[in-house]
């Protein structure tokens, strides 16, 4: 009985961590890019970072969210939400043309970058953002 | 002839304002609030975040995000993304019986609490977010 007991118990376990191996949401890779863009070039950064988001969005199934707000107050400070479904996509992302394009040619309009890596507090929430868009 | 002209030039424009007046996206009410919790309180203040999130989301059609990230190297650290379809829908928003609960429960924890205007670079993205979750 004792054995049955074990091998329950182990099968349960593993039954937990294959559930929790397949939630997508603790692979997320989640940052905010603070970027400072140079004034003289802000409309020309504007036409890249939108142009590099909505590529990336409609054509990359890792890429969730790419999207990217200006300061109100100083418009050439962007803060951009970047959402991966997890490591891998990330780095498939960074290769590809568009990304490689945008990086590029924004260089010199970029004064400074931050990367801060971020977690998501309500992974629940996740489906219901922007679905009234 | 030149009157005939002199209306169409009216109702062009006419028409042309009505559609800018009914694109959403220029009304939006869009910021990042940024919270520095008291460490004490960090789990607690978690919960409160995630109900007050999910609860406005679900509730309010005039809440279109409320989405609480946390510094992953420090995460008493939060960003929250919070978008509201516009001014009218925020002041609302802040009436609510969740809301109020939300702030005099957590004003203790709250350390520090910056609230900085954005403004959303590609509109034209926001459907296209979250969608893939």
């Amino acid at each position: 009985m004792n054995i049955l007991k074990t091998f329950l118990a182990f099968f349960l376990m593993l039954f937990c961590f294959s559930v929790y191996a397949s939630d997508d949401t603790s692979q997320l890779v989640v940052r905010i890019a603070k970027v400072k863009v140079d004034p003289k070039y802000l409309d020309e950064y504007l036409e890249f970072v939108k142009e590099n988001g909505k590529v990336s969005v409609e054509k990359e199934d890792g890429v969730i969210s790419l999207f990217p707000m200006q300061d109100s107050e100083d418009p050439t400070n962007f803060s951009i939400v970047e959402i991966y479904r997890n490591q891998e996509a990330y780095q498939q992302h960074i290769k590809t043309d568009h990304f490689q394009r945008y990086k590029t040619e924004t260089l010199k309009m970029v004064m400074d970058l931050q990367l801060v890596d971020m977690q998501v507090s309500s992974p629940e929430l996740l489906p219901m953002l922007f679905k009234k868009y």
